[in-house]
């Protein structure tokens, strides 16, 4: 499985990915899901995938080597127009890929399967995010939903519903995807350390941060170990049952 | 969807289900899915389903059926010597109605599947707590594993986890459950109130608490709305990320 977490807050894009594998329980690897491309100053986009490590691998590759080529009758991801254009080009490739592996039966069913989140900003546009289906079409964020999740969502939902605000810094908004990947991390052992964090600062158009996060990373540790009190003090705090 | 969590506290054993079943999001209604049989003073028996509605309703009808019948060559409910024969008996029951339905293939695939958890005390033998599964086996809780959820157990389950402690009061457990369940109904429309409550109390050999909780519950409102801010509150008490 996997779990990655792309959110808008006011201040720009954040994301986190884990990068645990697996095909069986006797399986496991570390591959990373966090894709960036930059060219500073003018663009910046990230891409996290679910899925079909194939699928994935093989969709960042094709993005990759088109991007590269000095002649291709393919848009390159560093020359579309739009994040818009981006989104679709990228969700082009993600159809491709999927009916290459499957050439037959239902796409979204596929065992090939896999799903994205597309996040980043083009120069004269405001920075955007998108989550892309196995059938190469998408959705955006909007004020109501601001935030995406792929892989194994529910444990780490209900407190990004509790506490985000789009109003939140990077710092609080990276404490809180901890916690919610920390909650994920105990209940699903297919979601594995280290994690990978990046944050598109509004009008940078660079990466402004972008880092791994791995067991001992101290910061982590405070707050697995901290959520787990702070939990425990917040329940003490309510009333018990009257009977 | 559903939402059932059955759980052992040195005090005893305590139940708590939601009530709706849905058959597709135009097609929502209340059942019971907490079933409760008792001979004051010799055994009580707590059953709860999660799966395909006709079946979990035609396993209780069967073995409410049987255990009244004046001559019937099954074995009856509140008859068996011990919880180990109950919970046979129910696996039995299962796996008779999901043959019905499907006759052929897995039956654990079946669209006609369905998940129990069971408990009870019977004169003689301390509580026991078991989780039967769609293909009529069981296992049964420990102290490593106190707790068994069926249906939606997702999004509820990183609190019980930690926050559970077997010496916990009632009280204590009732609030922990309430606030898993408010969690999970806040992401899942198909798990929904008004919840069930059951406490069997250690040697009563009865239903100690039996009691329905719905939107006005004063006490369900201080937790739901406690709960937000007390998570709020511990999630301001972390440190923030220092970048």
């Amino acid at each position: 499985m996997t779990y990655c977490v792309g959110l808008k807050i006011d201040s720009g894009l954040v994301f986190m990915s884990d990068t645990r594998t697996n095909a069986g329980m006797d399986s496991i690897s570390t591959f990373k899901k966090m894709h960036v491309w930059e060219e500073p100053g003018e663009r910046v986009i990230v891409l996290m995938s679910a899925g079909n490590l194939a699928t994935t691998q093989a969709v960042v590759s094709l993005l990759d080597e088109r991007n590269k080529a000095v002649t291709d009758r393919h848009e390159k991801l560093l020359e579309t127009p739009s994040m818009y254009q981006t989104v679709r080009l990228v969700g082009e490739t993600v159809k491709e890929v999927i009916a290459q592996s499957s050439p037959a039966g239902d796409k979204a069913d596929s065992y090939f399967n896999a799903s994205f989140i597309l996040g980043g900003q083009i120069k004269g546009s405001p920075p955007r995010l998108f989550m892309i289906y196995p059938e190469g079409n998408f959705i955006e964020s909007t004020d109501d939903t601001p935030f995406f999740q792929i892989g194994e969502t529910k444990y780490g939902k209900p407190i990004i519903i509790r506490a985000y605000d789009c109003a939140m810094s990077l710092a609080e908004t990276v404490k809180l995807l901890l916690v919610s990947f920390d909650s994920t991390l105990k209940s699903n052992l297919s979601v594995g350390l280290p994690l990978d964090l990046a944050f598109l600062e509004k009008d940078a158009f660079k990466v402004g941060l972008n880092k791994r996060i791995g067991q001992d990373d101290p910061y982590y540790r405070a707050i697995s170990e901290g959520w787990s009190n702070a939990l425990k003090t917040a329940f003490a705090s309510l009333p018990d049952f009257p009977g």
